[in-house]
């Protein structure tokens, strides 16, 4: 049988996605409590591979192999990582390759002093922000581009170009968040993305030369990383959702 | 100087707010970093004294000393508690004996699987709930009541009256909160009403029933306490905001 599983998970203490022997990873500790419940090894496949601290609020992952109770596995889960549901899927159904589209979130805390409660979940931010400037970068954003310049130089990818569906950002109060959806993203581009997002928002950078950066510049003269923390993985797309 | 803090804390590690010798406190910890900057010793007056595990987004303390940065004094904080601002008060400004309506926020997790997002901060209610109940209650509670059997028997209270001024369950998605404002609070009561309408809202009490507790039944009419982990202090009230 196939199954699909829609997973959150608190990235904090997590080496990322991605087993590896002797570190704490999402994928390790899904396949052991998997294991436990199926009485057989399980190796899992996903929809967004998540670096290390990257949060996840809608993950979608799917293995072969007999179909689970998500409260039986959630009770075998850590606290930082739970299942929402785990559901038969269609035969064969692949959380990586039936994927059509991928959203992220980067949440800013914009106010004076830390926040408690968004500790470890929000890029906490008490510099001046022009939010004019952050809505006019999300929209040249917005299609389809070459994004070389927002991810290392040292790579695994083979194309740069992606073609974005959704780029905003939204305020509610003294949060903010950078929401984005395509059909696949490359290593570190929402970070680097938001972080050169912010330079040009203190007005440390133009506009121009942010756009000028999408047409497939080198990573030199984009912005810095965003911090892992403000980022979550939010939500995946497949062709039967519409 | 008066000086007013605005204060946030994640009562998940705490001991409640009251200074306590050989426990890990709100009132303990702040008292520690003030005596750093301020280098005498300050003693702090609360709104709210919250209990153990109870969190806090809106309290308000003040004390007799120095000024201090808010800046300063987090840098001195763990990062469960935290200060929004330090402020120069009007002269005998008291954060306790001043207030004149405290607010709390209780808030509950209604879906079938726990949350990872909202472990140590939400009720998770995975059992049926009926919100117009919920609602039916809330508006019982508004105005002046006795609410004796919402406090524990053994009791440090004398007035068991309270007037209510705000009362009502607010819904997003499978997040829901009940948010309340009165003169002052008995200890636990918060958590008794959540308790015993969460009891109502299954079917297993009347909304009649529930009435009838807050014409000064005795404790064990009413239904259980809520844990602490869903309670916030959300906000404190004074003559000079009108």
């Amino acid at each position: 049988m196939t199954v699909r599983l829609d997973l959150e998970y608190d990235g904090s203490a997590f080496f990322g996605w991605a087993r590896q022997h002797g570190t704490r990873t999402v994928q390790g500790e899904l396949e052991r409590a998997l294991a436990v419940l199926a009485r057989e090894p399980v190796r899992l496949t996903v929809a967004g591979r998540t670096d290390r601290g990257v949060h996840a609020s809608g993950q979608v992952a799917s293995y072969e192999g007999p179909l689970v109770s998500a409260h039986a596995l959630n009770a075998l889960l850590p606290p930082d990582l739970g299942v929402r549901a785990c559901s038969a899927a269609p035969d064969g159904f692949d959380a990586r390759y039936d994927a059509v589209a991928r959203s992220y979130r980067y949440v800013v805390m914009h106010r004076r002093e830390r926040s408690v409660f968004e500790r470890g979940r929000a890029l906490w931010w008490p510099h001046p922000l022009d939010h004019a400037l952050l809505r006019q970068c999300a929209a040249l954003i917005l299609g389809r581009h070459d994004f070389t310049a927002f991810t290392p130089t040292q790579t695994v990818h083979r194309h740069f170009h992606r073609a974005i569906t959704v780029s905003r950002w939204t305020e509610d109060g003294d949060r903010l968040w950078f929401e984005i959806e395509a059909d696949a993203f490359l290593r570190h581009m929402n970070r680097v993305l938001v972080g050169t997002m912010l330079e040009v928002a203190q007005h440390r950078r133009s506009v121009a030369s942010f756009a000028e950066l999408l047409g497939g510049a080198t990573r030199e003269h984009a912005g810095p990383t965003a911090p892992a923390h403000g980022l979550y993985l939010s939500g995946v797309r497949y062709e039967a959702d519409g």
